[in-house]
């Protein structure tokens, strides 16, 4: 075992601490990864205070993790010491359905193996970025361009490769046009990437507050959807809307924004479920879809786009110490758009 | 105006009697048709009985019409006297809009017009098919193959194209598997298509009552939905599931049966909403989505491939004054699997 310094949560509560865990010796196939940067993600709030089902304490989230390579084990051959490399929402997948062979690990029929929080084929309990090091397995580690830094990075690893996957899978491109529903962490990444992708993207948040910040990023048009004209006005308009926000939403009123063969598609998932009323979607063979961050494939394919495009997440690099803080604030949505974890504060009390 | 014999229902309970309507006067794109036969849809009995609106009573139901041409308006190309024609669901639309354009009339941006129940571009009520003619634009007339019975064609004109339509929309065809919820006027015709596009087809029907007739059909399997070994046994299965059922059903169990990026599409709407769980759609890629009848190009393709295919609907012919009885068999699943009225006995007491 390879004892590293670790911020875990004890309790739904937290507060976090300083402390250290265990990453298992390096197999054939491991890398052992000295984490730089690791992104704060919405979804490492649910899980540790149970709201997606028990936690096994002390926990350490993160699954936006960005950094150099300095050990490998004796098998590996994608990767060398030195090596810039990323680890997103997922370390493992049984490798052997249909779904991994089509290089969709993140629905492999068995389950994937969940970044942090899970159990993963050695029996052991999986623990996220918000460490010094973590050993992974070279199929789940991807390479981070050379012109990309590292603390960007980290970010696109969930946000980004979430929002990539949907925007490809539904074919944004120029002549589309695609609505983001929400400004935060993953709608920002929407918006820059539709757009990168050529579509006509469409900005729809609560109120106007952010809209300046949507123009900016990419978006051809901002409506506020505390504005109910907002849907008499764009009705029929979207081929492709991704909703980024968990929460609860009207969606029969936002199904009702989607043109001829439109897709809805939810890459957060609300707690309670959304009555959809069929004369919602029958009248424009539209679709209410989701999706799940990408495989590993695709996550390599969208970070390569990001640097071939100069797309990366806006963040606020903030300090191992001030993790609580910036949970907080993520809860309060006060975050333009990403926080990321300066690993090398680590151990600063 | 033309002076036509008609059964009409004057309240929403019925009975049906013997009336006349008024049919517009031949305009130069009109065909006039007289009337062979006319399926009973259930969407008939919804409307008549106002569970979709307000009626404008006397109404004469009836979308799924075959009949002769008998006489022509002084520019129609398409059709001469004697053809074999058909009508569904539709009678007009825009003609100008994208989706008309497209050939997906039956999504015209500004509605199309309904064959009943609906006022056409001339202030007129249209009234449907349980009459001795009609008039109608040659836009919105087919030519039924001459080795198709007029009998068989007419419940081809919705039961068939709504079907057809999604199986190809979602793309039926060998090494997909398909599952078709509901045994009864669509379901026996999605189970017919789709088995001749190719595909392995289940039915998921209440029970087993009719599993002889299913796999006659063309179904390969037959499974109970009263059973929830059913949904244990079928998870992640199919890439495609036609829902014919427009009553309420557990949409989350259903959508637990679809695989990677398969789609549930719902060709009949349960007036209340189904509470969709994200978490149903996000961990497979998987989409519910809406559809309805067909374009006219579509409903076209469909009438000769199942000539090509011989595939027919399963009917119980009756008289015009026995709508009624059929209309409570209709509502009590007990026809197999749809009523058509030769119209020949319109007058009979």
């Amino acid at each position: 075992m390879i004892r590293v310094h670790a911020r875990a949560t004890f309790s739904p509560e937290g507060p976090f601490e300083l402390t250290t865990i265990e990453r298992r010796e390096l197999q054939d196939h491991d890398v052992l990864i000295e984490i730089k940067y690791a992104g704060i993600c919405h979804s490492d709030i649910h899980t540790a205070r149970g709201d997606w089902g028990p936690v096994n304490y002390p926990l350490v989230p993160g699954h936006e993790i960005a950094g150099i390579v300095t050990q490998v084990g004796s098998a590996v051959t994608k990767f060398d010491v030195g090596d810039r490399v990323g680890v997103g929402c997922m370390v493992d997948s049984c490798r052997e359905c249909n779904n991994c062979n089509r290089g969709e690990e993140q629905y492999c029929s068995n389950g994937n193996t969940g970044t942090y929080g899970a159990i993963d084929r050695y029996g052991q309990y999986t623990q996220g970025g918000y460490s010094t090091h973590i050993v992974v397995t070279e199929d789940f580690v991807v390479r981070i361009p050379d012109e990309m830094e590292l603390d960007v990075a980290a970010p696109l690893l969930c946000a980004g490769i979430t929002t990539y996957s949907p925007l490809r899978h539904w074919r944004a491109a120029p002549g589309k046009k695609i609505a983001i529903i929400g400004l935060g962490g993953l709608g920002h990444m929407a918006v820059k990437l539709a757009h990168a992708m050529g579509a006509e993207v469409t900005v729809l948040s609560q109120s106007l507050k952010k809209k300046e910040d949507g123009l900016r990023l990419g978006a051809a048009h901002y409506y506020a959807t505390n504005d109910s004209d907002t849907f008499t006005k764009l009705a029929g308009s979207f081929d492709l809307i991704v909703n980024t926000v968990s929460a609860k939403i009207d969606i029969n009123a936002y199904l009702s924004l989607l043109a001829l063969d439109g897709t809805l598609v939810n890459v957060g998932a609300p707690s309670e479920p959304l009555p959809v009323q069929v004369f919602s979607l029958i009248p424009h063979r539209r679709s209410f879809a989701g999706s799940m961050i990408g495989g590993i494939r695709e996550t390599q394919e969208m970070l390569d786009f990001c640097a071939e495009h100069h797309i990366a997440p806006e963040i606020e690099i903030i300090p191992a110490n001030g993790i609580d803080e910036a949970w907080n604030r993520v809860l309060a949505s006060d975050v333009r758009y990403r926080f990321v974890i300066d690993i090398s504060t680590m151990n600063n009390a």
